[in-house]
């Protein structure tokens, strides 16, 4: 790295300026909208040779070099790209948003003017069951008619819970304390900055199907609409490497090596060690960790040696 | 440091240890209770010690060495103290709060679990009127009979509001949308845990006037009842060097130090040349600048050489 | 969460007290030691279940919660543990130490204090050879003779190094310059404060066979020695599904899914359509990614359909 | 901010832009330069004003708005802006650097090349004194001949260091290893992006005149050279209320009230009672917060009513 290098210009992104300051639509009345970026998947290969210093140009090439990056969780490179969005989202979602700590914000103020007057609204068929096997999830719909009852007391609701506020403000009560009792869904804006690596793990999180339907429909959107066009060659890698890997346990390791080798009894034995087949009164006990097991198996047509 | 130490004691701070546990009441059915702490007023001193290696030990005292080290912003040594609270809030405070991006937090979650059945109440009293001067803030209350009727009103949307939740988890609504309207002032549930530095941080922002009441009325417990017991030789410190400090900018030096030299067209000159004495058809304009320096001044007797 | 608890006390750990302040050694002068600690395995759970509210602690045992939640990735309750070192350690690997930024730190300081008269020092036989195949990395031992030469040279350096730093002094040189040349392998120590989600983090990269041998030595200490005491559910876990799991990256679920389902043309296919089959004048062209698939997929006894 | 807005443009910095990529010397083989940004004065207004939703435009100027918010240290707007750098810094200046951890870093990595052939020289006349009233500084030079010989002797340990290192490249030791005595003077690069409101709060801290030489020649450069052409209305209000202001404690503002109000038996008792007047037997003891008061009073032309 003996010789200065000479003037640069900023990294551009032709796909990505092409949309910016457009509102992409999410959920009934939020968006999500690219303020400003720096750096480009060029970015991420510039700071990894900075480490690797220049006599390693020829050996990598970009895509290759960005791929090795991910895949080997080399993850300070894609600090070096950041973007900024100018979001508007429920407040009840932004709740789990701003929980990824490591970006920067700036929310509008409800203490400082008056609360945007929009809330989430569910349509009748949008009312999603409490999933049966997951604690915090949903699944399903509602029936049409019951749909319609609780779309009609959601909007009674919010008419009231506007009132309230509107009474509040019109008797000079502050705005802080004003707005104490609106929904949980009313939108809120914010612009939110963020870097790249840290955006990633937000999108592994919160694209995932575990994620709640809303914040998940800003994960996508960002993630397919944006980050794509961003940096294409580190939202493939992303897809191969994260979105679409799978981990296997030491122990689900050593049960596919036991099963794959010939070994169904070592694969007992190893599975009853880690404590997985306490048995009942009606055969094998529930075991979620067992269970996640057979389901990784499965996937490779692997038949595991014991039965329910 | 050639020696190396032998077996040490965990610190422990007596009247810390007294309350561990129990919930120090704020705002209606809020609270903050000390779970765990780690450190005490020692540790800082030791921390900062291994900065300056073991010959210093002689020359300062702990109290003077807290008191060098909080008056000259070196920092580190109170991030070697850690609390953890477990705190009650409603979540419109909690927002807030949350907004501090440098502690760990668990929180109660109303997509697992149902939300707390309780939500900040207001008394007919307590109804407060917006600040004339300050867009952000509110000052005085409302009088007795409009404050009344907006309890009634804040009852009878809270009332509501729990109606359409209970009747969204019993028509099966999944827990992650049937909250989805409880009002801001909602109760929930944390453990936060943050360092010292950190803690004193949120606590300068947080007990100031500035901040809103209710955030104001958790920072002030976690400071007077919880830190003043736990590190009280920084606590001291923070009180003179923080909370009743004042910070004079380049230009208010320049201009005290004018007037008290008894040159007043220096003093003149001054304000002149940073903009803050531009006049309009009624004098001198609205300057917020030349407001704040005026009122320090006058803290110290200092009339100032300009008229409105 | 009604119901407001009562006084607790501090967790304590009676192992970890065993071994509190006493230094464990590490490389030929360097030491890791335990100041202070907060929490337990116990906290984890215990706020883990803030979280998931009361109503739950029937269900899930202790270790089952802690195992469900580091396998998945519910990282905030380990957080909640806090674990003070002092450690000794050579600045050269204290420049990699550091760049885990999420702990508070109290270094020794040489601006303020003449500099710990101690380099670390190779033995003969402890010369250690470029690696081959990985250009960070190191293998094999250089032979005796030429060890003992390095060692003489290396000796050379350091009573160098060491008299011109005393000269420099000597002359009333500051010592913050005269500093300046001090072999990096120089001894420094720390404080080192970090939560226990942030210290998994760094044992997983750290204890990992590519981590340099010195910085190396430091974390099987650090996680062998201490972290096993201190919360030793978690520590197995952190074994079973970090340290011993492995990766499999969406290309390589579908060449194994195609192999186990004898498909091996779809295999071939999708290994292709990846670009890891590119051929040169003498087969296959090195493909790093395609030999890490194959090191992978030879654990489980599948053959690869393609020929080198 | 219910329209929403609609295709913006990335903010350029024209006079930034004239430098991007050029490196600014500093000491003998160091420089600094930017290679990215994103953000303007501009961005911060329009971050702010999120939170001000959009009534507020006519009310505050730009200006205004930026000197009031760093006024008041509303800080998030400021993390909107970031910059990335190019610099290459001794290591041991490096060390102080990397401690302000919250920014993102690619580093050189001498594991992996050859280390930069270049280590921090000192000319004759550049040697300073160890400063006499502070434990940490240095003020004054050596005198020439001395110098001359100190020059010499660094350049023989930095020519045996290089030979030592190279002596064991040839023989094939690992550059991990090899590079271990490398002398802390020696440069390395680094690509060092931080956001706007973290980087000034690095340079109040290593422009200050008890920051080291070495570092504080990096930060004015950033500073003066760079920051001043990026945020010039940020840059001026930063010289304003933090370079160029001075901080009051609670004591020192109550002495000066008390002198200021004609009442110096008041003054007496405060600094009395804050035990800022312990004697010993030659009149009063060393004191160095009383001292640091006096310093600060004497600005003001104001004479302190207690005697040494």
């Amino acid at each position: 790295m003996e010789e200065k290098p000479s003037r640069v210009e900023r990294p551009r992104v032709e796909s990505l300026d092409e949309i910016l300051g457009q509102p992409l639509d999410v959920l009934d009345d939020g968006f999500v909208r690219v303020v400003d970026y720096m750096g480009a998947d060029d970015s991420i290969v510039q700071a990894a040779r900075v480490s690797y210093g220049k006599g390693t140009k020829q050996v990598h090439e970009d895509r290759g070099l960005i791929r090795y990056l991910l895949r080997h969780r080399h993850t300070t490179p894609f600090e070096m790209c950041d973007i900024k969005l100018h979001v508007r989202v429920p407040m009840d979602c932004w709740r789990q948003w701003i929980r990824h700590r490591t970006a920067s914000v700036n929310e509008y103020s409800t203490r400082y003017s008056i609360a945007i007057d929009a809330a989430q609204e569910t349509a009748p068929g949008d009312w999603r069951m409490q999933a049966a096997g997951n604690r915090q999830g949903s699944g399903g719909s509602l029936e049409a008619a019951t749909g319609a009852r609780l779309t009609e007391r959601e909007a009674e609701l919010h008419a009231l819970a506007r009132d309230v506020y509107q009474e509040r403000l019109e008797h000079g009560v502050a705005r802080e304390q004003a707005r104490k009792d609106l929904p949980l869904a009313t939108y809120t804006e914010a612009y939110w900055k963020v870097n790249l690596h840290n955006l990633l793990h937000f999108l592994r999180l919160r694209m995932d199907d575990h994620a709640q339907l809303e914040i998940r429909s800003y994960a996508r959107t960002i993630g397919h609409e944006i980050v794509s066009r961003w940096v294409p060659l580190t939202w493939q890698a992303f897809l191969d490497y994260h979105i679409g890997a799978t981990s296997l346990t030491r122990l689900e390791r050593g049960v596919l090596q036991a099963i794959t080798a010939g070994h169904p009894d070592e694969a007992l034995r190893l599975a009853e060690s880690f404590g997985l087949l306490a048995r009942g009164a009606d055969g094998l006990k529930r075991n979620r960790e067992r269970a996640e097991m057979e389901a990784k198996l499965a996937e490779f047509g692997v038949e595991v040696p014991w039965k329910e």
